[in-house]
């Protein structure tokens, strides 16, 4: 764990067009700017050829930075192999579903290729031996942004039929879980096991994708090892994990099981890449920072963000601030930005850094200078920020996996939306009312500490996970499922009882006809809804059982249908939302709900974004984000406390302005 | 033939999560399902290894059926193959213009692999031996939906020369009738003939696709003949021939020659899917009937068709019984869902049963004893109903296949229609309009017993056909050409001479211009045609040669051109629609021509059809189907008869009260 | 050179359903077609097996054309390979990007593969021969439409090693120049470049393209030198350049460097396929006319363009007619149809020539009549017109190939515009603005006879050409330059230092900044732009340093940025545009500008097009084209002539009425 805020950028001394090393540092440390990380693509140019290495370049950049105190994150340099070591082993570049690759990206290769693992093992060894004398080295990075890159070769295949032997000692027993008799698919023998790129099963292919993904936590794990060889005490290891992307960082990540994974870093570290100008919102540093604060339950740094970012997010004015700042607000202990300069070649030369391709001082640099100078100055204030958050939303790879095989279409036809819009949908309709929330993983048992529990699209969920749920919602809690909840379990097989399965007493409710909205909108008379909120894609026939309907369907054929219901349930309460429908649907439903859980609704909305949390003090700290053009003049929710930017005080009933993509930190007293 | 209606579903037993067989087989029986059709994806269930058979499911599920009164079709297991065998026989999967392809879905082997027949053989003659003692099976239905699944294997390839070779002796006889010269294609010894996957040449790679489709008709036959050393006089043999597929049962089948296919079964068989709830029109159920009844001029089977169907297609109270009589009205001697109960695993999970995963008794199985215990009641007067309709329509596997190459679009753009959305456009007008039709194939020659005869773009159309079409108009039949029809030979060669080849005088025009129609609308002074009606797609500037110009174009430059023309020949008439143009023209161009050529179009029209025939004991049998969620009040087209679901007597000029999506069947007196 | 306007058609004899020669040129000679060019789709034709030559077709054909007074251009027929050849060698076929080809369309072959040029040579020289005796024969088109078709072969790429290594001796330097640091993609040994396919590297991609082009060169070169061994000094040699095809000839030709090429040939020649109907408007007739004119800079042959063309292009009454004349009014020689009779087989038998399939004197093939002997009559006057153009437009392979890898999108969308939509915003502005324009390459390197000189998008600039630009200005020249331009080197490594690179004190302008444009317009006191000009797709924050501020960007955060800007530099001037906005916009910037440069803009516009130049007489020709289908009445802009059609005097002041899709043409005193 720093023991102060880290600004930081990543720096590639070897993609400079011409040495300005020195002069960069200065820009830096005149920017406020206190740590680079380095070294993650830098393969061939530390072992130019097999077994030749040459670390010139690592130690001038390390001495340099030392001199301008800078601290350093060493990036294990293995995400991109070199073209020799494709040369030596053509096996090595991944097979996928896809076919074999070919060498020029990077992550390209088979993960589970002992050659691989081999010259891996020894560059990082020779470069964790160069750095180990220097103090500016603060931690490490292993690897980026893993992923199994869908490795389907012959060598991962075999080790998944022994995955599978382990959880599944017969072919009968498989045969009889992954329903391989469709299709005449059943096996007598594990020998007869297919190349599962063929497959139509969506179990067998969906086991898959989860031994693709534990493949990368054994690999992160076995880097993590090596490191600790090494490392010193004091240094951390780190990892930037990313989300599921759509030209910027938009959901949870089916390629990586994280919370699996996180076990290999001491710190979670991320990479939030998102829309901006006219476009920023601020849910993705949002939901990015839930996801990776859960990952260990602490703070965590951002390890990679934009600066100009992608052509078309070039900040507004403001914007790189307010960003910066927001990534604090939900406990982010670090912001780094990717990356120093704009690359003056190869394929990403207008994902632009700090710094454009002229190397000059420009707007975006001026405003980095702000940022860090206030970072430092206000590090002991914001530095280890702790939230409790009281409202949990479930989150499963599994889950995910399964609207892949099954999305909201028809079969043959391309879905609207997918897993992921769906979280998105619950998480930003709560982002967008000031509810600040937790992401949890599918393993997590013990929901206790949240007085809201929510389970979007869950659509796999063992028989553990229901019993919790139930439990939970029996002890006092309370649960709001969206449809397609523990539909099926683990390996995707629907359960072949009533749904939703395990608990049906628990919401009260059941259904066994669902379909696709046309022309549907939802009625209530204890929601106020807005005027007109549409159904589309999925809508379940809901029948109560005892649940109270809180809304019905408006249609010719299927009109007055329960949409939505609510059950008594124990000590605590269980809604169930049949369908999707408008985002200020759901806002309004939460509105309702929520003060019923016990969770008060901010007054505050969006664009003014307000997140909460304690100091090292023990002080809680009041962010107050403008997520607007227009300046905002916003109540002071405190009996009063220090604005920080300013250092003024704020008194109880006193407003703020905030103005265009502004920000304001109250510390209370 | 079955000697009652036959209402059944397909079962799978091997599919099911737990045994509940009995409970199923109670729940048949009590909703009136008569039938149980088996087998067809199990051969890894009956021969799990190679040469090992295990047939303990199938007895089991033949001794419950029979306590349980159902009969039973078994289908032969051979349309998905066992992992073993394609362990065994790699190349036994089908290299197709794609590249080769792995194992795991249904209907991806060579049907001409030397190996895969064998195997084949060997599985079907183990079933049929089981299953020879059963009373209960009724009949059988050879593989499952049968296409060449575009073998192009160097085996299927040299057989392929072969059959070149008999139409055409020489390379030169060839290089001649394909236009082999151009691209400098042409070859000067068979051994040259390059793989067929690389031509640009639509003559030769049309040729191509009808040999596969050939190869459709050789493998059914051969199946048939296996079939026959085992079966019983009083058995059938069956398959259920499907249609171009556009998520639902749209179009006219491009890869099998089911006209010709058609030998192989004793009775025609039949899969429609269709949209359903607003979407539901029952056009793909008379369509799909036609050509279904034509295959064998007799009645038949839908052997498959949707309970709850696909996402999306969940029936709305009462389109689920309606279905049902439409297909009976079509002269389906049975109606067979796909399937029981909604799978729980792998890819057609979402393609939902009459029970849904809970296995509950669900609203749709409800409607289904309404339905089934209606046919049970109602079998004597329904089955076996003979149509006589008045209207042939012509299509065609080349023609179809001339789309493909040479489409309604510009070169290297994605045409908006393809041949079966006018081969649709053409059928649908008469459906809506109550003009009932027979789709008849490109072979018949003799349309003597029609009134009509429409050829909806028969591009390919050979001399003995242009001197039948001819030959009918002059003893007096009516026939209505659309553009496109009558362009090329049979090798898709287009005809060097005045278009529509060789029936200028029967139509009294010719063309030698066509483009895309911009902006153009339909005029006439003789058709009453809709305010405004779009012309679309193709046009062709028509030159009267002795016809009436029924309409015109409406366009800036084009203006005033003979569009749609009109033509004494002999003792009959011939019009030719030189453009596609909306349907509602069509139906208005309909209204005004039928009547001329003998034929009443009925008053009632979409959504309210009427279809008729005669039963077993003579009698004439209309069917009054309400398509629509409003009720309809419709009057009663006969002299007297009883209304056969209430048994009360109609007379004529009263009205029946339709409900929404209901259905009355009159039997005259 | 011929001595006459060459009016001609592609023949091919050898695709003909019968034999019909001589018909066919009976019906050339009535329509005033004077040449005919034939061969070049034959190899298989004239080898039908390896090493069996057979002549035949073509003695008979050279034979009839001399009878009928028609001149022939032989094309080498080597664009399409016989199938034996690919059977013999198969890896002939091309391996591209894309992977291995197969057999059957053209084009599909490795240029660089030694079996084929061996088999190239034998067959050109056994043609060469056969036609040394033949008179009619004007001269020889080499090849047809030749690129590199993509070759990736191990073969073409150890030739592109060598090619690195003869502008990168060492690796290093390689390295460094194209940025191979990136992603670890550096190499210590020239052995260890890795497959092109799979690089992410643009300079490294960017130049195998130039590399690809320069086959093509190669090629051609190598041809000529056959045909030169054979050819009399009357005969010329050409070669039929196209045009970067979007269903039309739309842009700058990608895969060739034509201007390199060029020297291959005696005259330039071209293939030039535009929209038709409603909508022609010439604009491609300019723009390749401008391309292929520049290429040797002298008149040229257009030896292919549409008859009916592709499907939709059926000429309107009188535009084949405007169509032919627009050609000779940019000093094409010869307008060559592709082709005399449609093809009944095959794959562009919907690519209609002259004559319909049924070949009836249609109406097409009667306005070729009128042509044709409009031309014969007119050819003294017409033939060889000088042009002499004021505008001079810059355009480059490599800033081409460098919007395919950077393109003006986000990374991972699909660009709206590419490279050729931004150069054909510029020249079509021009054009319709009757401002006649050459297209120079980005090697000419002498602007003096301009007084405007236009760089649109010139992305990748030496540093030879940009000391030329400045050059140029500094003497008098007027430039204006697009958003993109000068920014990168030849390698696509983009400079490092303030843009536009080298030109800041030219300019008076700088940037470091740009981004997509949302809801931004053009605002501008000086230039009368229309009401809303929008910005799309690209915008740079330009910082004057001098020069005027002409538009600014209209926008909530960019407002009143400077866009557009104007600088007066030694003894001329240069204009900077730093968005892309509505072609109205440009016009009216162009109408603010051009006079100030010393150039008159016209005040006839489209769809009225000027067209001028000076004819072997030394007279000035004034063509007047009216691409509309209405008719045009306008101003005579010269102090009197002789309008050439109708052969009547016409004086200053007078008025010409153009009919729609009309021409006429007169002849100054």
């Amino acid at each position: 764990m720093p023991d102060h805020l880290l600004y930081g950028v990543a720096y590639y001394y070897e993609y400079l067009p011409y040495d300005r090393m020195e002069q960069d540092f200065q820009m830096m440390e005149k920017a406020g700017i206190n740590t680079i990380r380095i070294a993650e693509s830098t393969w061939s140019t530390w072992e130019p050829k097999d077994g030749v290495f040459d670390f010139t370049y690592l130690h001038r950049v390390l001495e340099a930075a030392a001199r301008h105190h800078l601290s350093v994150i060493i990036g294990t340099p293995t995400y991109a192999i070199p073209s020799w070591l494709a040369k030596k082993c053509p096996d090595i570049l991944v097979e996928t579903h896809r076919g074999p690759s070919r060498y020029g990206a990077r992550q390209i290769f088979d993960i589970t290729h002992p050659g691989f693992l081999y010259h891996c093992e020894r560059i990082i060894r020779r470069l964790l031996e160069e750095v180990r004398d220097y103090d500016c080295v603060i931690g490490f990075q292993i690897d980026n942004e893993t992923k199994h890159y869908d490795t389907c070769s012959p060598r991962a295949q075999a080790l998944f039929r022994e995955w599978l032997k382990e959880r599944f000692p017969t072919p009968q027993e498989l045969n009889q879980e992954m329903g391989f008799a469709y299709w005449s698919n059943s096996i007598a023998d594990y020998d007869d096991l297919p190349d599962v790129r063929g497959t139509i099963n969506a179990s067998f292919a969906g086991e898959y994708s989860a031994f693709q993904r534990h493949l990368v936590t054994e690999y992160l794990l076995w880097q993590r090892k090596l490191v600790d060889e090494y490392r010193r005490p004091d240094q951390f290891v780190t990892h930037n994990f990313d989300f599921e992307w759509r030209l910027y960082s938009f959901g949870f990540q089916p390629d990586v099981d994280q919370y699996e994974a996180a076990e290999a870093v001491t710190i979670a570290g991320c990479d939030i890449y998102h829309k901006s100008e006219s476009h920023l919102t601020g849910a993705e540093i949002a939901f990015g920072g839930s996801i990776t604060r859960n990952l260990k339950n602490d703070n965590y740094l951002v390890l990679e963000t934009e600066a100009q970012g992608n052509f078309g997010w070039l900040p507004y004015p403001g914007q790189l601030r307010l960003q910066a700042f927001a990534h604090l607000a939900s406990g982010a202990d670090g912001v780094s930005y990717w990356h120093w300069h704009s690359i003056h070649n190869s394929a990403e030369s207008y994902w632009k850094g700090l710094l454009s391709h002229d190397f000059s001082e420009g707007a975006v640099y001026q405003e980095a200078c702000v940022i860090g100078n206030e970072m430092k100055r206000l590090s002991p204030k914001l530095l280890h920020l702790k939230k409790e958050n009281k409202v949990a939303i479930l989150a499963g790879n599994r889950s995910q996996t399964a609207f892949k095989w099954f999305p909201t279409s028809q079969m043959g036809e391309r879905p609207e939306l997918d897993y992921s819009d769906y979280l998105r949908w619950v998480c930003d309709a709560c982002y967008e009312l000031n509810l600040e929330y937790d992401i949890l993983n599918d393993t997590a048992r013990d929901f206790g500490r949240y007085d809201v529990l929510i389970l979007p699209v869950l659509y796999a969920a063992d028989e553990s996970l229901i019993q919790a749920i139930d439990s939970y919602v029996k002890k006092g809690g309370h649960v709001i499922a969206t449809f397609r909840s523990c539909f099926a379990d683990s390996y995707l097989k629907i359960y072949p009882d009533a749904q939703p399965h395990g608990l049906t007493a628990c919401f009260g409710v059941t259904y066994d006809r669902f379909t696709k909205p046309e022309n549907v909108s939802l009625a209530s008379d204890t929601v106020a809804l807005p005027e007109h909120t549409n159904v589309s894609q999925w809508m379940e026939l809901l029948s109560p059982m005892g649940a109270e309907t809180l809304c019905t369907y408006d249609h010719p054929e299927w009109g007055g249908i329960p949409a939505v219901t609510r059950n008594h349930y124990g000590e605590g309460e269980a809604v169930y939302l049949g369908c999707y429908f408008d985002k200020e649907g759901l806002k309004a439903l939460f509105r309702t709900l929520f003060p019923d859980f016990g969770l008060t609704v901010p007054s505050l909305s969006f664009p003014v974004i307000l997140r909460t949390g304690t100091n090292q003090e023990g002080h809680k700290i009041r962010y107050y984000l403008n997520f607007s053009g227009t300046e905002q003049t916003v109540p002071v929710e405190t009996s009063g406390g220090t604005e920080l930017f300013s250092e003024t005080p704020v008194a109880e009933g006193q407003t703020l302005t905030l103005p265009a993509w502004g920000v304001n930190i109250i510390e209370e007293q």
